[in-house]
């Protein structure tokens, strides 16, 4: 089976598995939305600049995964206001055409490999999955 | 003064007065980044759908800020692991050129007449703002 089919057949699989599961699959104007993907990334050492290099560099290949859309790496902007969190070491913001294509993000060999590789480093992360419109109109 | 002028001038004023302060405006290179601005907003009474459809007005009201590269307005996934966040009404996120564009979406007219007019629907807001490559590459 070669990428394109593999990536067909697990589609078609993850739709399968999603059908009864997930509101998003029945409803199909919902395939108009967006899945964000946002990761704040704590670093263990926080102050350790080896092992924020590190994790770069993991993030990086992780954005190989071929059902991003959109990715954005980032650190904490030096706005400052009560309301705003800044002591997350790397933000790691991720579009997806909907939440299967997400799906197959969650499994894909590279995010596994990212995870049994990085995990060491980070003692938590916070994460927002939020879905909408592509376009507000 | 016109709205272009308007802005040009407030751009000006902005980079005056960031000049000492920010980071970015020192660095060139830093201007080839992008700047994320994540708001989570959690509304006082949150199963009150009025509520929501209100908040959601204001929401599209404040899309309409000029220095908004990009905007996304969405309601938490049906994805469900420990580490993701669900008790939030809504995400507002949001791209901008810099962190200037970004200082002068906090003053424009329509964010404050947002504020004012919507700010008694949420208890709390919590916000990410991070910057970073606009391409991972």
């Amino acid at each position: 089976m070669n990428q394109s089919s593999r990536r067909k057949f697990l589609q078609k699989a993850s739709l399968a598995s999603l059908a009864v599961a997930s509101p998003e699959v029945l409803a199909p104007d919902k395939n108009k939305e967006l899945f964000i993907h946002h990761v704040l990334f704590y670093l263990k050492d926080k102050n350790n600049a080896q092992d924020a290099a590190k994790l770069l560099e993991g993030l990086h290949k992780l954005a190989k995964v071929k059902t991003i859309q959109y990715v954005h790496i980032g650190t904490p902007a030096s706005t400052s206001r009560p309301v705003i969190v800044k002591d997350y070491s790397f933000s790691w913001m991720c579009f997806f055409k909907n939440i299967i294509e997400q799906e197959l993000y969650q499994s894909d060999p590279i995010h596994l490999k990212f995870v049994e590789d990085y995990s060491h480093l980070w003692e938590k992360v916070v994460i927002y999955d939020s879905v909408g419109p592509k376009k507000v109109s």
